[in-house]
């Protein structure tokens, strides 16, 4: 009881601070004008539809994802902004091929059985011929190094843990399976697998499998790697518990030379302050398969509505609000090195950066992060006013941002995830169904507007801490 | 501040007591367990498959109602219950007749338009040579009231108020945009019109009409009434901006004989208070354009989950766990109102009911309602073990609970209304596109998994209040 006790008086002293500098009748007023112009006047998932259905799949290097830059760019360029530009960076270069295929070729349970799969980003192709090897299942990559190298040498690595159904955010399930796909075939490698197959990064049983980036290996240990669907996997699974079989695998696929490309960048000049930046941001790229409609075109299109619904209820930031979309995030990171290079050898000072990178879904939060020793400090600050954020049913939790702003955390300030609801983010990630059918309008304007929200409130109250 | 620490005396001595009778990390596993079960093993979306794709449109009355009244008795034969039956009830049998036909017909700016409608369900028809009349457009059945009835006799009155999109709970933006389509046809016919269009009850601006109810006026003002899509209810309010127009309607919907249906039951018998009921629900007929997934099978499908996982994960209730599924809400209520005549003949106690129709979305919590001077007693009650329900991200609120339970109330118990995220119901809502594709297998588990969960502390902790 002394410890509720001691906490209450703490939130007290908090409730009585921040009285004396937030109205928060005032600044609920405005986060509802905010709210109305973006569901009511939100430009978003028009630019999001464009972006699918016009720029469509747009991996870093590709001619679409230079489509997308122009696109984003004249977008940008129509808002008023203080400043539009491209910041060039050097990205890698990656192209599907031909169609990839994949079966079991000689099960006495099923004869000959075609498998559902696509060529993991940065992977090598087995060339035209194709692979074909006797398959070994694990379930793990420790199951893997426990192993004989004997016992792997020539043969086909297949990763078959299933992300866990039972964890009710679908984002810890896959970061307890996705080091399957991404250290999984280089692994493999290493013990003389000649290929690897890993079973798709979704909670659901069905027919589509999921690309993503795999590791490459500067020592040359790379193989072609494959994720295959997850009703195939549990059909090869089945199959292995039975009999010994061989899987053929054909891809194409390969990395070209590198390319240019560009994070595309449009800011408010700050009024008072303009050498703090407050970023909200987003990826440009995204993978070859589907449109890449929530991985991230939503981000790119939210962080744009920021400040097109900043200008739209005209408030005049004291910071500068800069909007990132940031290129080829999916297997590289390119633009978010190439930004965080720029801005640190420049001096700059990023108050905050807020990345949408989880899907165009109904809002519920945020997490947020910033260096040891300054958390705690913004936390305080934030909790102060946070209940105006929490009158959209908006939680703010301590975690991860996002993977292009991240290294602005040595700047000193403090970092956001936007946080939608997970329940349905690993049905499309990856695939070819991560299309503008699946993205509600509402719910991406929601997105929106939260962010929106948020980047008027930091802008307004809050301080760098040192 | 007095006020702040007299309210954190009350929680202390709810925490207080909350403790002597609630294990909470004992709840939390147990309610772990359930979730487990139904994320892993769950059949609701199965059976909503099923539902939707072989039983399809299942209206009161119709064909494929029955067939969905069969299909549920014989799932919940399946689940080992301690009994199953069908209550029969007499329905409403309107049937929509032929494909409905709507178009401007002598603008002089468009020419002749086709508009989008449907017939609103109960409506009368226009018979097979349609009516064709002047459009005078309303915003309110109010604006229509203050008119002279010679503005209206002989005309078709328009009801275009839309729904408020700002609004961040659509179902608020519904509640206060409906009575154009439940009374609106009625006070028009009072008022001499010889047809009406509504609006669609949507948020979207799209091309598919909603239907949905419409009263029935015992006196006979009644007259053909046909929803519009929200595209041509703008087009349509375009064109009377600048010029007086007529439309042509024609639908051969009409209400047939009333037909013996039924409501399906299930029940496992409480082992020490068998006597006291705590009921799920949802309501089985759904309107014949589409599917009836979100609207109302998701509800069926996970009242009957709710029963499956209680069962699958061995628990023995001590009060009687009733599933109902309610046949004719969308039109009629006579499912409720048979349900609860018979309760209430036979000395029934519902201790607690629990409805789910507000679509398979993922859940965001509760609301409930007591009558008045027990509410606030069931709620000091709930909120002294709620913190368990809240680890899964769940609000309780006061507030309604569904209209298939409704009735129920008077017999001293509480009510709960499932409160799923509300961005996307109405863009489905009553429409063709209410189909099983719209409806993701994690969401709808999820608010089974709730349901399920408030079962199982509701029969553990909640006492009868008098």
């Amino acid at each position: 009881m002394r410890i509720v006790l001691l906490l209450f008086s703490i939130l007290i002293s908090i409730e009585s601070y921040a009285q004396s500098v937030v109205d928060k009748d005032y600044e609920s007023l405005q986060i509802k004008a905010i709210y109305d112009e973006v569901l009511t006047n939100g430009q978003c998932y028009k630019w999001l539809e464009y972006l699918c259905e016009f720029a469509g799949p747009r991996l870093s290097g590709s001619p679409s994802a230079a489509a997308a830059v122009e696109y984003t760019r004249q977008i940008l360029d129509t808002l008023g902004l203080d400043s539009v530009w491209l910041q060039p960076c050097v990205v890698p270069h990656w192209v599907r091929g031909e169609k990839e295929q994949a079966r079991i070729v000689n099960s006495k349970m099923i004869g000959t059985q075609e498998l559902r799969v696509v060529a993991l980003g940065n992977s090598i192709g087995t060339g035209p011929n194709g692979v074909t090897a006797e398959v070994v299942e694990v379930k793990s990559i420790e199951e893997l190094q426990n192993m004989s190298d004997a016992d792997v040498k020539g043969k086909i690595v297949f990763y078959n843990r299933p992300m866990d159904v039972t964890l009710p955010n679908t984002f810890h399930a896959y970061g307890r399976a996705v080091d399957q796909r991404g250290a999984g075939p280089v692994e493999a490698a290493k013990k003389g697998a000649v290929a690897a197959i890993v079973r798709s990064m979704t909670t659901g049983l069905d027919d589509v499998p999921h690309t993503g980036a795999t590791r490459v290996d500067p020592d040359g240990h790379n193989i072609p790697s494959v994720a295959v669907s997850t009703n195939d996997a549990e059909i090869l699974s089945r199959v292995l518990r039975n009999e010994t079989v061989s899987v053929h695998i054909r891809t194409t696929c390969k990395m070209l030379a590198p390319v240019t490309s560009y994070n595309v960048i449009g800011q408010i000049k700050g009024s008072e302050r303009p050498d703090e930046i407050i970023l909200i941001g987003g990826h440009l790229d995204a993978w070859d398969l589907g449109q890449g409609a929530h991985d991230d075109g939503a981000g790119c299109v939210q962080s744009m509505e920021v400040l097109r619904a900043l200008k739209a209820t005209d408030y005049k930031p004291r910071r500068t609000i800069r909007c990132v979309l940031f290129m080829n995030e999916e297997n590289g990171l390119a633009g978010a090195t190439t930004y965080a290079r720029i801005s640190n050898e420049r001096g700059e000072f990023h108050l905050a950066a807020i990345e949408s990178d989880a899907g165009g879904f109904i809002p519920r939060g945020f997490t947020c992060s910033a260096i040891q020793g300054l958390q705690e400090q913004y936390l305080k600050s934030i909790a102060s006013w946070w209940d105006v954020m929490a009158g959209n049913d908006l939680y703010l939790q301590p975690g991860g941002s996002g993977a292009d702003i991240n290294a602005l955390k040595s700047q000193g300030g403090i970092l956001f995830g936007l946080r939608p609801d997970t329940q349905r983010y690993f049905d499309y990630h990856h695939t070819a169904d991560d299309r503008i059918e699946m993205v509600n309008a509402r719910e991406l304007k929601m997105g929106a507007a939260a962010m929106t929200s948020l980047v008027y409130m930091l802008d307004k109250f809050i301080e760098r801490v040192n």
